[in-house]
């Protein structure tokens, strides 16, 4: 089947373009020597996570408990539940899952890491803990420095758990204008970290791992000395995001969502029927020109998604009147390629992902970790 | 089971508010003297379409025709396409379904119309179409007069296909400031509508319906003379969108995410586990202090969701500092329940509802109609 056979809208993959940026990334960590651990809630496909544990990666980050179950389902045997578990659903879940794989979990307090301790030594289990740091995100995650040392001090008393590692996440470094300001958050993010290692090793615990995550900024904070694993999720398929703080060219976007145009009631606007259900509503502010739901491919940032609703996409030229591609006056019919702004929300609203090279269809991969919130 | 013992994320209706929002509208619709024809987008499940028409709707509407399948295979009679069908594949499926269900179409281009009429002599069957106006929300819909009456007379001269009426959907007055302007929005939705239908009549085409869309403005749009049915969809659940324009109090928002507070890394800042998979992204700017991604119930605005990432809401107090509710400071495994600000977007999100009255847990709904971008 030829892409061009599929009904719209689709959700595409160029399969050299992510079996590059894969290559690229392994490569990546072995020239820095880091380990690479890919955050798969990017794809949420087994097939795609082994992908990248067969280019080296040594196991996989997930955000949610249910992701782990998809995962370790498929055989994969070392994940990281990027996620604080609060619960008894939940605990029972990763006590079962900590039978069948190595599990790893992230948090931030004595709370998360008390109801851990109490599961493991119920269930006979034992789990790796790694404590979470804000390196600027304002999410989850403690202060650098001593509030993360007085946290460890305490958890270390737990049975049941061990603190192996510390993590951050510099999220925020997609928000960045400029290239060197997303440099500078990749510095911060691995001296940071690094920084809050060496007090808690002053304080005589051992600290083994540090994690530091973000497409966006891991090519600097990976190479912080010090740290030692690196978390990308995003980099697999890139998105427009990651091309407007410059860390991928539009050649290295691989996803993209194939809408067909359905209605040109306008000069000025074409609606296509991919909208918030299949980009997501987030928005994206590239620079004043370009804003909107998604990035117009080829189109050099001359077309926008400028709005979206649920069933509709409004593609609007960026300046300037009347609405045409090159000199193509775009028709109903005509089909136009959108790269999302984020491919992780994006992706968690497709059943199927469909991998294609050199315009032929080569696979259609179920997304099997699409929608696990639990 | 009690709704207490759910684990979160998860989603809820609160059953005794939805049966009241359905019954409402019905006795609206015969007060007006227009037909219903719920928009089922909104949540996507048969069971509460069958709800509706038990209340005494005349049929239903959908946005795709992947939705029109699911409704249609749950024995509705009645479906509206309200969306341009383009493309072979889509044609061939909307025939099939023709044979099965009465089917009408909304459209507002020649080439769509050929399309249907095309495919309607191919596979012997017929379509009523509804011609699509723009009454202001600037997405699919000619101008109202004159553009939409030469748009009738052409389409009039094909076989297949019926044009049996006009439609408008004024979505954009979920963006009105005060409910003053969000009513001169539904006259005006009305009105537009109405006096095109008049012009189209004196060209000697008979035009039976007249339908307007948008819960946030039925009740003033439905009423204006002239107008046969109304569209609401958000009004089974009702949301924050809904709420601030005034088109419904606090306590008939039916629709909650139940989450649970997973991390407190700062006296001003707690993170609960529902994120933007489980809300959307969909931003709201109610006023200038409740801005965000949800409305947390029972707060008064006094808190908000004031940024997501895919897995974490971030709650903070909408003004002043430290985070409390009422005097009950939040702590990791507390429930927090928001109201999204727009359901349909929500439940596109979720596998599942959960229905609950008086806190017990009376129904599990699959969300059979989830993703169907097609």
């Amino acid at each position: 089947m030829m892409m061009a056979d599929l009904d719209t809208p689709v959700l595409v993959v160029d399969l050299p373009r992510m079996e590059r940026n894969i290559r690229r990334m392994a490569d990546f960590g072995r020239e820095a020597g880091v380990k690479v651990r890919p955050h798969v809630k990017t794809h949420k496909i087994p097939a795609l996570a082994h992908m990248q544990l067969a280019s080296g990666a040594t196991g996989v980050t997930v955000a949610k408990l249910g992701e782990a179950e998809v995962m370790v389902d498929a055989g994969i045997t070392d994940v990281l539940v990027c996620y604080p578990i609060v619960g008894e659903d939940k605990l029972l879940r990763l006590a079962h899952l900590a039978r069948r794989a190595k599990i790893s979990v992230a948090l931030d307090s004595l709370e998360v890491a008390e109801g851990l301790a109490k599961t493991a030594r119920k269930h006979g289990v034992h789990f790796d803990l790694l404590v979470e740091i804000d390196s600027g995100l304002n999410r989850c995650g403690l202060p650098p420095g001593e509030p993360v040392v007085a946290l460890v001090q305490r958890i270390v008393r737990l049975t049941g758990v061990t603190v192996i590692g510390l993590l951050t996440h510099a999220g925020h470094a997609t928000r960045a204008i400029v290239p060197d300001e997303r440099d500078a958050i990749g510095r911060y993010e691995g001296d940071c970290v690094v920084a809050t290692k060496t007090l808690i090793e002053a304080a005589g615990v051992p600290i083994r791992e540090v994690s530091v995550g973000s497409s966006a900024t891991v090519r600097t904070s990976g190479r912080v000395p010090g740290v030692t694993e690196i978390r990308p999720g995003t980099y697999i398929f890139n998105d427009f995001m990651q091309m407007t703080v410059g860390a991928c060219a539009e050649e290295d976007c691989a996803l993209t969502v194939v809408s067909t145009v359905v209605s040109r009631p306008a000069p000025d606007r074409a609606i296509v029927d991919a909208g918030s259900k299949c980009l997501s509503s987030d928005f994206h502010r590239a620079n004043s020109r370009m804003t909107g739901y998604g990035y117009v491919k080829g189109s050099g940032g001359a077309m926008t998604v400028a709005r979206v609703s649920e069933e509709h996409g409004i593609i609007q030229q960026s300046e300037g009147w009347p609405l045409c591609e090159g000199q193509r006056p775009i028709s109903i019919g005509d089909r136009i390629e959108i790269v999302p702004n984020h491919a992780c929300g994006a992706l968690n609203l497709w059943d199927t992902l469909v991998g294609v090279r050199d315009g032929d269809v080569e696979a259609v991969w179920p997304v099997l970790a699409r929608g696990k919130v639990r």
